[in-house]
């Protein structure tokens, strides 16, 4: 995650020490007095950064709560373990667990009331990129191994795991959440395992 | 819907035009003017009632807007085809259009953010409980005809609907409507056709 950059040339044109500062400041600003007054100022008071350092590296207070509230944010994705259905249960609780933050509680709504435009949309794609591409990842190996067969459709599976811990996430929080983990990583299970090619060919639910 | 009642008490104390006139103006002032500025006031305005007739109807702000929002809104749920696949992707399709709204889209983040007190959820369920006791009935009716196999939890299958269609009609719309119903329709099935008790006991993707 670290840049690496001169101590020289610390603080122009970007210190990621500095980033890591603004990103939490924002974080614990949303948990504290909600998302409203999340502002740009107020972000860099809490920071110890001037608003201009922080225009450098964001281009609105939009951006820079959305990789705030969506990015890793101490909650980095693990290594495969070689076991497809360990590996769903890992991302199910780690996806559940930072939707439930108080900074994302607090920032989601926020963001999806705010950030219905195209732009917006195509930030959110691009702090998501990474994370897509590791669940694609996750896919295509449980197929290699021959834990599952080809041609599920991982895009759509991760929209599932993320729509549905986010929905719950935001709701209920951590409430009841070792049956909705379990229920949601054994659901993505099966789903990766009868991709839709298979459907129709095999005799479901007789 | 329409409680029976005698002209001559219209208005007082319930008055289920003037419920349906003003929920209307909450829907369009949500869409026309955003979440924030839907008030009471407003709505009382748009809707040619009295603030106080409001509130002798719905207990506050959040509650309105609510019922405003997921209500049925002239999207009833269908009667049962006899066919689980057809009936999955009526419904898959009833609630991306309902979430894709403009009111929704505009509602439902504002709602998220301002409605997770134990009182908010308590409404919710209430508004919610007709629509998750049909989901039961028509994956109960499929049991009873052969189609699936006893054991679904269809409360977690309501959840997986619910949150994956709030999530996509409000960052997507309608954007890719098919291809999304199909898929989830397909999901949902094909969940429901593999109960967690059968899971280990099958060979799946083998």
């Amino acid at each position: 995650m670290v840049k690496t950059e001169s101590p020289a040339r610390i603080g122009r044109p970007r210190d990621p020490g500095k980033d890591e500062a603004v990103l939490l400041a924002a974080r614990t600003l949303l948990a504290e007095v909600g998302y409203q007054q999340t502002t740009i100022s107020a972000i860099a008071r809490t920071a110890g950064v001037n608003t201009p350092a922080i225009y450098r590296r964001w281009s609105s207070r939009e951006a820079l709560i959305e990789e705030a509230v969506h990015g890793p944010g101490g909650h980095p994705l693990p290594r495969s373990t070689g076991d497809l259905r360990v590996d769903l249960t890992t991302w199910v609780h780690i996806f559940l667990v930072r939707a439930a933050r108080p900074a994302a509680r607090a920032g989601v709504p926020g963001l999806l009331a705010d950030s219905r435009t195209a732009e917006a949309r195509q930030r959110l794609l691009a702090i998501g990129a990474p994370v897509r591409a590791a669940f694609q990842d996750l896919l295509d190996d449980a197929v290699r191994r021959g834990e599952i067969p080809a041609g599920a459709d991982a895009m759509f599976l991760f929209d599932l795991l993320a729509g549905t811990t986010t929905m719950q996430g935001l709701t209920r929080g951590l409430e009841g959440q070792d049956r909705f983990v379990d229920a949601l990583a054994r659901s993505l299970y099966v789903l990766a395992a009868h991709p839709a090619d298979a459907v129709g060919t095999e005799a479901v639910g007789q």
